[in-house]
């Protein structure tokens, strides 16, 4: 089943100056393996690609309900987002419904992502605060899992918190594995990342994108999260961003997830599939267009993006187009 | 010869989450390889790591004696620098000694490295112009170059002017290659980089350590560029810089200069030896790390440095230490 790796070209000029390769696993709800390139029994750290996975407790807990939320915190709460205003203050507004602040989130501060956002915050004289972490609307959805729970918040992030406890439950559900039995490491963000067998991730996103083995419970959930990823495009991500571009492009087709150090997720509903990724070098830029290949593979990318998505320009500092990005001859090239 | 890639690690909690792999060569002045990891056969993209070479022509050329420059101008052409307050001021002040100004660099801008510097841009509500370019003291040595032998300076970056044809002479003169039979893409900042087998490049380095074999006037320009690169650290990157800090560290004994893509070349006079490598992926991550570990192999790293240069941490947004990049015991761990 498994063919070669996955291998996305950097060319300049005459050369392919960098090369990056992968694994990707195509996978139905069964766990039947539908495609398959390099490991995927590997273990990988899914990172941020799995957080649609991670926001069915949030959905199933009656949180949206409860604390008057929609579709646009659903995104969120699967988001890496750019910490754009919209993304701020959708953050800000969300977390005193839950009799909550800021200071409640355990998941840090970073300079938001586009250099606009940095600029704004620079001009305004003020510092990014936890709402501005691209992971601020996840950590936002764990606090309202806790709180209609009527759990405390303090130490969500811990590993034997509830919170985390029913994202390893709702993991095992989805991949048919004991997720409790995955080592695991430290995300960007704080919470555990578990040490997940690639082709277990591709099969919970499968589960996902076709929920009928699944509990009625876990299937109105997966729906739900898929239709607000595509409802709510900019919240998943923001300007100029992949995954926003694809989920926005892709309603009811498409709903594909990107993580740190090269990983990339996605759901296929029509084609009940599942997909999971993993640049073995961690690269974000491979990983893209590397999703972008298995999407066109499977017959699912707008033929208007094709060109763009699959083979990404390389520009030099003045704007002169000196190489592109492609997927390699030997893969789907 | 050739043993196994050069391989970097990544790790997060108990797993190597991504993994780098690459090419290096240590070469002495007369071609003979001392050691060698991957295909060192293989051509690649300098890139910015052999600015030490390229800045052979603007020392030759009498330009820092005819326009009263000194070391820190020598660094700077040799540098890819921060765009910090000393660099872009530098430049500013040097070019009109040339009687040109930021306006004849054809290198083209974008925002420097650094958040300060870019933070305080906004605050001075000013723009990045050429000077903020991390090539602009290259630029600025290839300007010098052709006014000093009274040539245009307009269309200074293209192939065939006189300031390039210099560049490829010095690089044949240098490798034993003949430099104008590479193919070649173009830069990041628009001159051509030159399609280069790594031990070539490692070959042109050990002759600038060694230039025994060299004329005169090679010999004691690339004496002075070594001179340079260690007694002004500061310009050949900026603050926190890899490359600032091994140079400043090792007066006499390195002189590393890093490119885009994940190459890095060393000079080491003590030792009559060059170093080039290149991580296959372009990750300069990696390639800070397997300079650090050549050094150490070859035992010119500082033993207070050590272990910093060679497990750099992995820290999450709150600053715990989540992980390291280390050599792989494959390579040289």
């Amino acid at each position: 089943m498994s063919r070669g790796p996955v291998v996305i070209e950097v060319t300049r000029g005459p050369l392919v100056e960098s090369r990056h390769e992968g694994a990707a696993a195509v996978v139905k709800a069964d766990g039947s393996v539908v495609a398959a390139w390099g490991d995927i029994d590997a273990r990988i750290l899914p990172r941020s690609a799995n957080k649609p996975i991670q926001a069915m407790a949030f959905v199933e807990s009656g949180a949206v309900e409860k604390f008057g939320l929609g579709k646009e915190h659903i995104a969120l709460a699967c988001a890496s987002h750019n910490g754009e205003k919209r993304h701020v203050e959708t953050v800000r507004a969300w977390l005193p419904r839950l009799g909550l602040s800021e200071a409640d989130l355990e998941c840090g501060t970073h300079p938001p992502r586009l250099a606009a956002s940095i600029e704004a915050l620079i001009r305004e004289n003020a510092s990014p605060t936890a709402a501005f972490n691209n992971c601020s609307g996840k950590h936002s959805g764990f606090l309202s899992t806790a709180v209609a729970y009527g759990e405390p918040t303090r130490g969500y992030i811990k590993y034997d918190h509830p919170v985390q406890r029913r994202l390893r439950q709702v993991m095992s559900d989805l991949s048919g594995d004991d997720a409790d039995a995955y080592a695991y490491g430290t995300d960007g963000c704080g919470i555990p990342t578990l040490a997940t067998p690639l082709k277990s991730l591709a099969r919970a996103m499968a589960s996902m994108a076709d929920p009928s083995r699944l509990s009625n419970r876990h299937a109105e959930a997966a729906t739900r999260i898929r239709e607000a990823m595509n409802a709510e495009p900019f919240m998943v991500a923001g300007s100029g961003r992949f995954c926003t571009r694809v989920n926005g492009a892709l309603p009811g087709v498409a709903q594909i997830k990107t993580g740190a150090e090269g990983v990339f997720c996605g759901m296929l509903p029509g084609h009940g599939l599942g997909i999971a990724l993993k640049m073995g070098d961690g690269a974000a830029r491979a990983a893209e267009v590397a999703m972008a290949t298995l999407l066109a593979h499977l017959g699912v990318l707008p033929a208007d993006q094709k060109d763009e998505l699959l083979h990404p320009p390389v520009k030099n500092v003045v704007g002169l187009l000196v190489g592109e990005m492609r997927p390699a001859k030997s893969w789907l090239g």
